[in-house]
């Protein structure tokens, strides 16, 4: 037993898990506090949300990873406050709960930056019941028009994604290819080509951080799916009637994802500390919050900067970096080791636009497309995925998804009444 | 093309997919009604239910299977009422649908028998919401009691099922399983083995249709399981605080599941048809309804005198075989031949009470359990399942399960706060 006391983890995420998993070699007290009761591998929510896959294939319980870990168990609340000089959090559901050392790495929700609508007439894409409303929304909309056909050409089936990152652009390129290759077939009497998929990007090119290359190659895998991409285009506001462009222009559609962007979860806010713009806490280059040696913020939630004078991006490996080096450093404090500041390892980033179509560009300026790409995607992902059975199911879907254009998970389960959904007359047309 | 005009078949289960599918060799035009967009292997509920399998394991887009059906079509729809001599249905969101020969095949719901409470109070099992609604209830109580451990001694974590069938026999005995097995390893805080699932059956033995023997190897394997099974015992009552029984004993338990019975959907009576006492339709022989050649009703819907002079029961079979023979009976009547009456081919019955445990009755007085009618059990469901791809994706969970002892699906998606659903106050204990 390591003297490091007991380690409160907030968040199980890719860095609070990180963090829990390192520690527990050692056999140091864990407690993962979680508002959730599972571990989400959020790059796969969207293929949930084009019914490609169930949650319990891209979630995973807890409890189910704890339960191995013999000096880890989790707590689920949700952090309501804290006394960082009395060393103690407050929690929704189950009090106070001290600690003595805290680790913040609760992540990152859908930012709006104050866009009107987005709340009230958009999807975020954060969430499996974010993409299950989605999922259920959208197969709805096809069922409406299969009602009134005439929806089509008001919009019906008209999805916009706003936002040209890597959710944008896998959540527009998976939905086009849902429509062209599972839709079509399951509503003949729809005119499902008339359906526009749009991805909207207020910068002049698709995911920022990419070599102008591979930004340009995803554009046109993109448009070769039917994705209609517009650049330099800023979204005014989101309404029931689809997405107002600046300067006033209507896209018309029943369906918007918002995928514009993120901000840290409001837990610096908090409990006081100091913030940047996008609410992530600031952080010593130790990933200590100034003033509170035993308060590491990791992840999403935290604001380090990267060799290049910016933060680092809100990615999982940043993440689990993070959260390795955490736990290192509370060792090598343990045994009275000195450690060196965090740095990141940038092993190279990735985005997938569909079927053998992705880009991949390592360290050293090494960019590859295709098939290539898409299938060291396929493996990255499947490796990154918690648990053997949800890589099995996982690997089996997609290989369903593959050979036969289907997804099975196409199915309403209306919590409510799914004939509800149907925006029609109750006596029809 | 034959001569049949337009079926309209109402309800997408076993019975009216069997219709559809033995019309479709011929290229009779069928319209296919029904209120859910999926095909539901109702077997298999409860094991979504127990987290064991997800909702598309089990539930299948009817597009799925009439896109390959070149004269099927589906209607996503309630059928309200009909005018049945001028031949049209009326429907929610769908106005009125014409037909040449009409097939009701809606099939059943939870009866509750006028018992006090079960609808505010127990969940039934009937539907992918019924099985989602229970899952996460269950886990929200074992998170409330990890916050507050001495509810385990008010009940938080008994469950009761009421009713002594096959789901009922299934239900506990998969609850059970769950609890000895998964809920144990994750909660080690809390003293599982002190919760009790009881099986409660107002009839001195369960599982009615079987030989008291295999009953009697049901009841032994479920108490060895850890089941309470209380037979000669009836509800009066289901109440927030458990299961009140004739005589005024209470059963604390914060989960019911009210399995005691299942009537018929109400569409017999709102046609204005001669039901039953369990609502449903009274056929001719030929299976039409009496006065309407051109309406049929099949499956749980129907009433079919048996050879023992008793309606035959409730089955997939039963519904299977009538589907069947309607499809024949109107393929003859439009070739000009005759047909005789509908008789039913009783090929065995069989439950599950758990691993490797089962109980099975063949005609001729051939009875098997254990392993064996396990095994066979697991065959034959996987036999029934519609789509290959469910097939792959049950026999890879049921592996999973088997080998691990793990359910991957204990996951709270929580369409609302999850944290909402512990019945604790805001500030903990």
């Amino acid at each position: 037993m390591t003297p490091l006391g007991r380690v409160v983890v907030v968040g199980a995420g890719f860095g609070g898990l990180s963090v829990a998993r390192e520690l527990a070699k050692d056999l140091a007290h864990v407690q993962i506090i979680d508002r959730r009761n599972h571990h989400l591998f959020q790059p796969l929510l969207y293929q949930v949300a084009t019914a490609g896959l169930e949650p319990s294939d891209i979630a995973y319980a807890v409890r189910g990873i704890t339960k191995r870990l013999q000096s880890v168990d989790f707590t689920f609340a949700e952090v309501t406050g804290a006394d960082l000089d009395a060393k103690v959090l407050h929690t929704r559901t189950r009090g106070t709960v001290p600690y003595d050392t805290l680790v913040l790495a609760a992540g990152a929700r859908t930012a709006t930056f104050g866009v009107p609508g987005v709340e009230e007439h958009a999807f975020g894409l954060k969430s499996l019941d974010d993409a299950l409303d989605f999922r259920e929304h959208l197969l709805g909309q096809f069922e409406s028009c299969a009602v009134d056909p005439g929806l089509v050409a008001r919009g019906a089936l008209n999805v916009v994604v706003v936002g040209g990152g890597p959710t944008g652009v896998e959540m527009a390129g998976a939905t086009a290819e849902l429509y062209a290759r599972v839709m079509r077939h399951d509503f003949p009497e729809l005119d499902v080509s008339a359906a526009e998929v749009t991805l909207v990007e207020m910068a002049p090119h698709l995911l920022a951080p990419f070599h102008e290359k591979l930004q340009a190659n995803a554009a046109e895998e993109l448009r070769l799916r039917g994705v209609q991409v517009r650049l330099d285009t800023s979204v005014a506001e989101i309404t029931a009637e689809g997405v107002v462009l600046e300067g006033g222009d209507l896209l018309p559609a029943a369906t918007c994802v918002w995928a514009a962007g993120v901000e840290a979860v409001p837990l610096g806010d908090v409990l006081g500390l100091k913030t940047d713009r996008a609410g992530r806490i600031t952080v010593n280059p130790d990933l200590t919050v100034p003033g509170h040696p035993d308060v590491f913020a990791i992840g999403d939630i935290a604001s380090v900067e990267g060799p290049d004078g910016r933060p680092l991006p809100q990615l999982a490996p940043v993440a689990l970096q993070q959260g390795e080096y955490v736990a290192k450093r509370l060792a090598d404090r343990a045994a009275g080791r000195q450690t060196g500041s965090f740095t990141y390892t940038d092993k190279g980033s990735m985005a997938t636009i569909g079927r053998r179509s992705a880009i991949a560009q390592l360290p050293g300026g090494i960019r590859f497309t295709g098939s290539l790409a898409w299938l060291s995607w396929l493996v990255l992902h499947i490796y990154f995925l918690v648990g053997f059975r949800n890589r099995i199911s996982v690997m089996l879907n997609w290989a369903w998804n593959y050979l036969t254009w289907d997804r099975a998970a196409r199915v309403i389960v209306g919590q409510v009444d799914p004939l509800d959904r149907l925006d029609v007359p109750e006596d029809g047309p």
